[in-house]
């Protein structure tokens, strides 16, 4: 059996000021460091050791990944970065006011690409600043695999391979798995590891730094999962992230 | 032609505190941060960039790396941390003030650990518990590997095939590196590149946390090196080390 833990960032600068994030390499506050100090001496409290920590190339993600293995002493860690960790990418919406977006497209419009599984906001143009391909860590992926939006089915199709790819083989090789990452792409992992359909998957809220376990057979299918966490944060965490859901389509 | 940057670690807390410390696994000084961001904004205002960072599995040089990254804004950059660019490994000493090492061995005995090239200071007891063998980040490596003390010789017979076979490659297939490690493992690596005789290397001065380019040729030899900073600035900061390197012996 193998265990490995999950964790979403702490809360960014634009979750504070409530803008479509996606690519956008926003900073966590200081509340999201805390989160992630607090993640970390809860990892350490209940005796969790990694061999390996993956993350994507998003500061948001990464500080809070440096954050938890600074507070369990655990720096010397391998760390491996990928874009395919990288939040769900929001196209047009990226850097817009979700306020603002909602009176510009409607609030019916804005809850679809929130919410629809297959449906993705409208891409950026190709010659638009936030265009990824201006990126310099992104120099090396091919046009085809740069993404200018994504719906959440595009995050699970570049998610899973990575996971099949990079991830499952270090755990099958015995590797204590570390996973920092974002909303969405753990949403994808999630709805790979757990089988969810695509109904319900949008529906999943996972709450940020809060280290979720995932117990795994020896095929890699989940046995059990729960956060590791005291259940009534968890629930309060949760139902914030629910209700932030709802403010964002206002 | 290619560029590579080597850092000293930034001001740790022994040095403060005039202890050995090898491989110890001590924090930087709010200075030693400070000199980690100058190092980051230098690099930054001159038009540095880096495909792949290189440093040890001791927080004082991971440290540096990722508040020089963070300042560049590089946090994404690929970080590969090897034991192999630890600082050399000082045995029994590891932990000692300096000047009771000298009151207990003699000022001359201390000088030649210090200053003899193939010396190396009393091992640690296989049983210490400041022996790696304790540590898992050295779980991998095999007893022959693992170090209970090391002379400046013993720390290049280690950094060297980390060169050859990890670095090495990755300059040559066009990567720009950038190498955060100590004292010692940069001047065996130094040696190595310059072909430095073995009593020079030992007198050997390397700043902290001061960004040294080498230019090297198609074969990796060496065509120049020079520090980034203001000349008056690494002057001070190489008698400041040269210095420290006294007053350690008495």
């Amino acid at each position: 059996m193998y265990k490995i833990v999950l964790m979403r960032h702490g809360e960014s600068q634009w979750n504070l000021d409530n803008r479509f994030t996606g690519w956008t390499d926003v900073d966590l506050t200081e509340k999201g460091r805390e989160e992630a100090r607090k993640a970390g001496e809860l990892l350490q409290r209940e005796g969790y050791g990694f061999d390996v920590a993956y993350t994507s190339v998003l500061k948001r993600a990464i500080r809070t990944l440096w954050i938890a293995l600074d507070t369990m002493d655990a720096m010397y860690l391998p760390v491996i970065n990928s874009w395919r960790l990288n939040e769900r990418h929001y196209g047009a919406l990226q850097g817009m006011n979700k306020s603002e977006t909602a009176a510009k497209y409607g609030d019916e419009q804005v809850l679809i690409w929130r919410r629809a599984y297959a449906i993705a906001p409208n891409p950026l143009d190709i010659d638009d600043e936030r265009h990824p391909r201006f990126d310099p860590r992104y120099s090396a992926l091919s046009a085809a695999e740069l993404p200018a939006t994504e719906c959440l089915k595009d995050t699970v199709e570049r998610v899973v391979p990575y996971w099949n790819e990079s991830i499952a083989p270090a755990i099958k090789a015995g590797k204590r798995v570390l996973i920092a990452a974002h909303g969405n792409s753990l949403r994808a992992l999630i709805k790979h590891l757990d089988n969810v359909s695509d109904d319900e998957i949008v529906g999943l809220n996972i709450p940020t730094a809060q280290p979720l376990v995932y117990e795994l057979d020896e095929n890699l299918k989940p046995i059990k999962h729960y956060y590791l966490g005291n259940a009534d944060e968890i629930a309060a965490a949760m139902a914030a992230v629910a209700a932030q859901g709802k403010a964002k389509a206002k």
